[in-house]
């Protein structure tokens, strides 16, 4: 089920807005429909984001006419600015932008036209790396489930928060294709309902017995022992592993904790921030207050309430037991495992 | 802001489905009208809920035309079990049932129309009692807050939930009306968002500054160090402390342990079931799944998706800093404090 794809200078996206009541596929020629495509969650997932941003970025370079390289490569670093700025959470954006940037500076001797086709491929090949990556997520990830385990998950880290198949979603998938029985809570995850929309959906296709509950309702089903584990999908990751999540996630690692079963992040390692040292340098982004007191044109709260909506939260490093990634599975101490990575 | 009139011979109740969008307020004439709107929420909140209640047992009563002393006794007892077979987690509802039917029995001497308005002095006397009762909570409530707190509060214990004032907004009103600036973060509480809708509603009707947000958001808001206690209101006490209370209040009390912010529960001592020993014999009630996967005729959610829905939790009294009763604050052990309460 994959949420976008490049096809002949059009890239579709799949409004992941409208389900899972209507299956809409938007075509954007632009770059900055793209942007604007992202920032309204039209596409929404870190890793998602961050392919979508690159193919936007095709799709800019693309469009631009001038046969004065300093003139194409200041409108490619234009255009990267106007990428960045859709989102400020997730990392992978500004990784994707960068990637393609980098790939264009790389050919700079080679002919604007070879340029923009250098750029198109890199863009493929991160579309690619990105579903194998979650494979190899999946196969990982599947090491640390057993067959009849309750598997809690937050917000969509699935196929449509990425190229393919997912990363949180991904290790679920995994266990269940290599024959285990597996079950998921799937957290609704307020204010966007990713979690009844779109996890609750994509698990229903595959045939993965999925609970939809409420947020509020996790902590009552470990209470109750119904929680095996919890996996979670990531936006940031700082050296440290402090990790950015979809807001609420800090709240399933903080009961996680108290119940004593083991919190997973499961996510690429384009994901990891290596330039910040912790979670605290991560930028929170704050949504419209409109997501918080409507649902369609239903007004749930009143008129003139004040209302706050951060998107994400920070899970400090010590409440997460494992995180994995396609090379292989990190453990704490994370400043040190994810160091070791890094120099790999 | 009160919720509940009775008057020549008619129940009002105000439409608590509907707020704060529409102010309706529904008559009710019979014992079984009530009973259902108890059921449909029309009605909620543990003490409103038990004032109800007993103004339907005077509906029932009045309407009973038999002269034998027998049979009138042998429908109030009927009409008891169908009015405690509304709701099975708030103890209010049977403390309120059981006292109305032990003052007809304690008048059973009387006749049968001096018995219909001893039952009817008795609902009005537990009408007053429960506004003085959240007076008096409020006051001794208010020795716990300082001016400049900002208060987390869940789902709504304020007037709405009872006959008047409230009982975790009655503290805060308190605080507020003894010139304490405070502020309250309000949890919109999944699913029936009682906090969106008639908490927010009712501290912005007193002019106390309140924030909305969602049910995953209150540890991200007590990690940043912006709460500095957490109030709620509940729908039974045990014998040793443990709280059942709406969905999510377990989860806000691990996270105010886990931030060392006091967790306070405010509630009359009529939500005491001395009978139990701890929580773990609470029935827990399941409610329509429709209430999680639909926000009026849209749905949230894919058609068919197993859902779960348990409208309470029940607070292990080891997460609770004090419990704030009409007859002062109860501290840990609450086995020895609530025990004390009793034999007083």
């Amino acid at each position: 089920m994959r949420p976008l794809y490049y096809e002949d200078g059009v890239l579709k996206l799949l409004d992941q807005t409208k389900l899972p009541a209507e299956t809409v596929w938007h075509e954007y020629r632009t770059c900055e429909q793209v942007a604007e495509a992202i920032r309204n969650m039209i596409v929404r997932g870190a890793p998602a984001i961050g392919v979508t941003a690159a193919y936007g970025m095709v799709l800019g370079a693309n469009a631009v006419e001038t046969k004065d390289k300093n003139e194409f490569f200041a409108q490619i670093k234009q255009m990267a600015e106007v990428m960045k700025n859709t989102r400020p959470t997730a990392v992978n954006l500004f990784w994707a932008v960068d990637r393609i940037v980098k790939t264009a500076y790389e050919n700079r001797n080679r002919s604007i036209e070879e340029i923009k086709s250098t750029i198109l491929e890199e863009a493929r090949r991160m579309d690619r790396e990105d579903v194998e990556n979650n494979r190899r997520i999946g196969e990982f990830g599947n090491r640390l489930i057993k067959s009849g385990n309750t598997i809690l998950t937050h917000c969509n880290a699935g196929s449509l928060a990425t190229c393919d198949y997912g990363t949180a979603l991904g290790v679920i998938r995994a266990a269940h294709e290599a024959g285990k029985k597996v079950r998921v809570y799937a957290d609704e995850t307020r204010p966007y309902l990713q979690g009844a929309r779109l996890t609750a959906y994509e698990l229903m296709q595959d045939g993965i017995p999925v609970t939809l509950i409420c947020d509020n309702m996790a902590g009552y089903f470990m209470q109750k022992g119904e929680i095996d584990c919890c996996i979670v999908g990531a936006d940031r990751i700082a050296a440290n592993g402090d990790t950015a999540n979809k807001i609420g996630t800090y709240t399933i690692a903080v009961l996680a904790k108290e119940h004593n079963i083991p919190f997973y992040v499961a996510a690429p390692t384009s994901t990891i921030d290596f330039d910040i040292a912790t979670g605290d340098e991560i930028v929170i982004e704050e949504r419209d207050h409109r997501e918080v007191t409507h649902i369609g044109n239903i007004r749930l709260a009143p008129e003139g309430v004040d209302v706050k909506n951060p998107a994400f939260d920070v899970t400090p490093n010590r409440y997460i037991t494992a995180i994995i990634t396609e090379k292989g599975i990190l453990y704490p101490p994370f400043t040190e495992s994810i160091k070791r990575l890094r120099e790999e």
